[in-house]
């Protein structure tokens, strides 16, 4: 089993950020300065093309670390930020490129359907090893509860068949912007925990009823589906509950409302 | 005009209860024993075949107004409550039973429909003169802000059309269990005012496409669907977003997030 090697520490406004590497994995991890022990985990994905250390994911991780006291931690997806493209790598990337730059619906669904896989294939093994190097942590441990705090697109395409078999995720928020193919389905119809789903309800590429047959299939009783207008890229959400996270990973105790 | 005549006036815990009628419309105003001069006025929808004092919308009234401040208002829609039934409401009525007790999903559908646009036609003029005469009142005046409150089922058949053609009222909360027949549409299709909608995933009657189509409708661009399982008798909202009245109404001030 790899460790964590911490390559780097920043601190601000009451956040430290730690680069880290798990194997060949490139990974940040963010924690209150006073000091966390055994605080709920978060486990971060970031959306297709973009990397650990998006403006929007960095904002959601200071958020928690900052409010409820949360670790926070994200790593790059295979292909993604820090780590090397493969030749295949590159030239998925060039189709996706080109079928979206020239409107070729059928096929940017099927690179995006096939990629995806292939990403969350590589990133479910990746993400254990991650959490196995992190639990050997004091700070963390096994006591530690963890939730996956999300990213639609990408990382829903990874987080979804990550949750379904890691037990150790006790409460997940995932959304729209990615196509629900069969395999994807069929991972949800596994999934147990509490579930918050996201849905731009205009997405420009992702159908509607995909996003919708996902939130559909999920196993569990306690699942909320929030839609607001808007793409996946530009969205604005409206009276999201924003302690669905703290609620599920203990924070704080569960209103009987 | 009609003016509002009080009939009767309880209260209990820090809520004052005073039952009304309005010309024939028999109502009901929770307000705070305090007193609330120019609080937000919430206008409370029940289900079909409800009535304005049934327990789960005097919870939220009370919610409301103990949280709040709020002043919140009911009334009978038309053949429900303390109202009395033409010999068409009755026939109405037991042919949708039969319809119900003989599974006959279509005919339900047909009746659920047209039953429904008639007591809104009856009780979207009804809401008005109500709301006339609330004006009049020096504790409510015509400063108050107003928001329907709404109810799914039959408070969202009377609600979208009243939301339509009434600009005193500035949000709403509607939702699913009633079919999205075309008037329906076309009246969401004119609402420009902050929408809440509450989806139950799995309602035994509606399809959940029809109630997709209504949320799909609304011309605002401030609007959000929350969906949790359940059919819409027996729904338990999980992390639904209670201060959406409050923050549009202005008693609290909107978050930037």
């Amino acid at each position: 089993m790899h460790s964590v090697r911490f390559t780097a520490e920043t601190s601000s406004n009451g956040v430290v950020e730690r680069d880290f590497l798990v194997g060949e994995i490139p990974g940040v991890l963010w924690s209150p300065v006073a000091g966390s022990d055994h605080a709920p985990l978060v486990l971060m994905g970031h959306g297709g093309g973009l990397h650990k250390k998006t403006p929007a994911l960095m904002d959601r991780a200071h958020d928690l670390v900052t409010t409820w006291g949360f670790t926070v931690v994200a790593i790059d997806a295979p292909g993604h930020g820090d780590r090397p493209r493969s030749a295949e790598d590159e030239r998925t990337r060039a189709d996706f490129r080109e079928a979206h730059a020239t409107g070729d619906a059928v096929r940017f669904k099927s690179i995006s359907i096939r990629y995806g896989a292939s990403l969350a294939e590589r990133a479910v093994p990746e993400w254990q090893a991650t959490l196995d190097a992190l639990q050997t942590l004091p700070a963390i441990g096994t006591e530690a509860p963890i939730g996956y705090g999300g990213g639609i697109t990408l990382g829903t395409a990874i987080g979804i068949p990550l949750t379904a078999i890691e037990p150790r995720i006790t409460a997940a928020i995932f959304g729209g912007g990615f196509f629900a193919h069969e395999a994807l389905i069929e991972a949800a119809r596994r999934i147990t925990v509490p579930i918050q789903f996201l849905l731009p309800w205009d997405d420009e590429h992702v159908d509607r009823q995909s996003s919708l047959a996902l939130f559909d299939a999920f196993a569990t009783k306690e699942k909320t589906l929030h839609a607001n207008p808007g793409d996946h890229r530009a969205i604005h959400w409206l009276g999201l509950d924003t302690e669905f996270l703290p609620r599920q990973l203990g924070a704080i105790s569960t209103s009987p409302a």
